[in-house]
């Protein structure tokens, strides 16, 4: 049925804002552009939320972007990058390769900075084709979105909507320099939050915090290195000079992935909402995994994975793992798609995937052997599982450290451990009871809260949607420079004041004594003549 | 029907446990230590709350602490205080009577600091004589309560906490020196975050912000002022030596009477949660009021109210009031309980009470006149009416700042304002629709929230009494002294030790140029002795 408006202007102008609002009330329209990989797991889950709610669901993504997929939910505008779908596999599986290759810190740290520089080029790659794309940018322009949603780990997303006069949301574990601190001007003292990278908890000890002052720094070199190029990109597309941190700094919402039972207590701004758990929504177990799980007697089952990223490890690496998880007597659930080690016991059963929360979610899952990666280690919290953690990279060393330092679970080295140290540390967290105690004690704290994080994080892009932004909870923090910021003129010009008013003081007193004296003197030396 | 536990140990120790168990799960048992007076008026909703959650609640209070009333919902434990209701009353009008005496600026400063002690002195003397009550004590100590509720403005419920081992719950609007934000380390700038009692917004010109850091240092010394007498009688009641600082960082929870609509955006702590319009629950209006809204025609009515705590304004005062209200065609309805000033216009209703937040939530109702309460102003906010603000004292000029900066109100100086004045103001936000497009907009933001703050309040205080405190929000800042916090000694250290690099890279240098002056000397000197 066409819709026939009124001839008279007045009256279809009150119709069409009728209609406008209408739509709102029935669903608003959300441009997303996803970074993919792990990132795009929790993403999927809120998008999931947001299509149940009615409102339409734009993604826009290169042909080829891990783990997005194209869905009934969501309308997929593809753009074309000149990079295969191999190419970007092959350096994703030599990036996680590096993680098991020995040598010095020197030589690991070149190798992964390499690696990091050569994944954030595909990531500027695929968002200069996406800017150069005439016909999708027009798309774009003319789709009148309420809101863009993105993880700003790489800012394509925030250089689409300044271009679009649209708000954003941003849903991110965190930006590895830090750039998210800045961007919403939220006070970060590095006496008592460690920096990414570190391997800190939240009590150092003096030279823990002078290495921290010094990850501090060193962030201002990694934000350059690793957003330069955008930086260029994003002054061409919009025809004048921007910074990553000056788009950064317009977001509305940042839906960050943290959880004090998790990460440790640190001041947040009022636009930062914390959803970290948003992606522990418990489903059905497949009938496949709840026979084995059925058949694990009454010693049950250790869930194993190093994240749907890591298709192999190496052979020596892979037969040592194999060797240890014989030493238990648990079924252990492997997800792994490398060559099949030799020596694989018969309690152990290799899957290409597996419902990773659902199986956590089973009371018979004694533990979890996981890389650290920020979904698992909430998985394992929601479903109260002591953990022993192998991280590779990104943030999964501190991740780790954070379980590690609340008695949840073990970290291993993954260079350096050995067949007994992972036995040993299997054996402790399904032994040792501290570890489940503590692990229930996070998971009961976690999930006694008042809105899910999956709700929660749902409603905040709703708000930005209908309201067009957020701008009651911007601080005026962003209208001062940094000497303002911190009160330093203010300081010095209370201290010149002090320092004016002292020598004043001091002159007048001493202007009076010098009087007194000469008075003195006049007199004395009038006494002396009367006495001559 | 009496329980007869079983006789073997183990046994009855487990089922002790279970019965604990059940009986949390059926209900806590809640400490109230109130403060009276308009504090009173979200906790009781708060408690109302708790109470149908099944919660078991005991409120220790003096037997005269204003609005604090014996209530079916509640437990109320009195003790004596030697002073008197009429007392006590009398003092609060003084105090509220001198907000309408002149004076210059040293002269009313005075004044308020002479009652503001005397109001202190007031609630000291009540504390006093809790501590001192030997029975009610002991009831306290026997009572096994699962966590302390109070407004910690009066710092009395902290030491009941300390002393009873019970983790507490704080509901607040602000500490008048601003301890509330040290004693739970939260960050707050002088550059953007204006301070209590400086009327200035997040906005500030250098003057304001030189000003804002002064009142930051005045208020060390408000702090000793009105807290000292308080940290005596708790050093001495708890036998060893304590501040009220001390106390106050062990609360769990910090309950704010914040809403980002009102206050300016800020850093928080993640053990703050944000309930500003916590007393906004609407009821029904009752009918004699819903008659006169009803009889008031088109021009609908005017809410007018100096809080509950002015009974009478002076006389001179009253008629300039009244004779501006004569010039609106609205029907005000004014709730006062002083003498009726003799040229009261036809179209004021004086009434001794009202249902105010009923009445602002009528369509109807097109302005309020308030002093700027917190709870009047979020009133004022949840119904979306614009206000003419007159504030009186404490927190109320800061209130009052923050509406009419955001354009959703007018404030007048209760002691300057002329007839003309309060007639112009009123007619302007009556009139003038950008007052009540901008008041409806942050109703909108206000009201757009995932969860209602009433039920955030009851979930914290029930998270609290369930896990024995939130310790896992509590930061590490808390175990750094103020050197370390600031880094200042990481700081040193770094300066020190690039200063004795560059001293070690000077001496070198300075080395090898005189070896190489010395070198060259020497072959100059060799060669002038050869050629001789």
């Amino acid at each position: 049925m066409a819709l026939v408006l009124p001839s008279h202007p007045q009256v279809s102008v009150s119709l069409l804002l009728l209609l406008s609002v209408l739509s709102l009330a029935a669903g608003g329209k959300l441009l997303v552009v996803p970074v993919g990989g792990s990132h795009w797991l929790s993403m999927q889950e809120v998008l999931d939320g947001l299509r149940q709610k009615g409102h339409e669901i734009v993604i826009v993504s290169p042909e080829f972007n891990l783990f997005v997929k194209p869905s009934n939910n969501f309308t997929m505008k593809l753009y074309q990058v000149p990079v295969t779908e191999e190419e970007i596999n092959g350096d994703f599986q030599a990036f996680l390769k590096e993680a098991f290759e020995e040598g010095s810190f020197v030589e690991r740290f070149l190798r992964v900075r390499e690696r990091v520089k050569k994944l954030y080029e595909l990531g500027f790659i695929a968002c200069e084709q996406l800017l150069k794309n005439k016909e999708l940018i027009r798309y774009l322009e003319e789709s009148n979105f309420d809101a863009l949603f993105t993880d700003p780990v790489l800012p394509c997303g925030a250089i689409v909507a300044e271009h679009l006069s649209i708000p954003s949301v941003y849903l991110l574990r965190g930006i590895p320099c830090g750039l998210h601190l800045e961007a919403t001007q939220c006070p970060s003292p590095p006496s008592y939050i460690p920096r990414l990278f570190t391997d800190h908890t939240d009590h150092m000890n003096f030279l823990q915090r002078v290495k921290n002052v010094i990850f501090d720094t060193s962030n201002l070199f990694l934000c350059d290195f690793l957003f330069k190029p955008y930086e260029k990109l994003a002054s061409e597309f919009l025809q004048r000079d921007v910074t990553v941190l000056d788009l950064l700094r317009k977001a509305s919402i940042w839906l960050l992935r943290y959880d004090f039972v998790l990460d440790y207590p640190r001041p947040l701004m009022p636009n930062m909402i914390v959803v970290g758990g948003v992606n522990c929504a418990h489903k059905q177990l497949p009938q496949e995994f709840e026979a084995i799980v059925n058949a694990s007697g009454e010693h049950g089952i250790v869930v194993f994975s190093l994240g749907s990223m890591v298709s192999e490890i190496p052979m020596k690496k892979g037969m040592e793992i194999a060797d240890a998880l014989g030493s238990v007597p648990q079924t252990v659930l492997w997800r792994y798609t490398g060559e099949v080690p030799p020596n694989l016991p018969k309690n152990v059963k290799l899957v290409k995937w597996l419902p990773q929360n659902d199986l956590l979610a089973h009371p018979k899952t004694r533990a979890f052997i996981t890389h650290g990666g920020s979904h698992g280690v909430y998985e394992g919290i929601c479903n109260a599982v002591p953990m022993v953690l192998m991280p590779l990279f990104g943030d999964q060393m501190d991740n780790a450290k954070r379980v590690e330092s609340r008695g949840a679970g073990l970290t291993l080295n993954i260079l350096e451990m050995t067949s007994k140290d992972i036995s040993d540390a299997l054996k402790a967290v399904i032994n040792d009871k501290k570890y489940k105690e503590n692990i229930q004690r996070l998971s009961d704290l976690h999930l006694d809260r008042p809105i899910h994080p999956l709700d929660l994080a749902v409603h905040w892009v709703e708000f930005v949607m209908r309201h067009k932004g957020a701008p009651h909870l911007r601080p005026a923090a962003h209208d001062l420079n940094w000497i303002q910021y911190h009160s330093l003129d203010v300081f010095a010009f209370l201290l010149a004041v002090v320092l004016l008013s002292l020598f004043i003081s001091v002159k007048c007193c001493m202007f009076c004594c010098r009087r007194c004296c000469f008075k003195k003197g006049r007199k004395s030396k009038s006494g002396k003549s009367k006495t001559h």
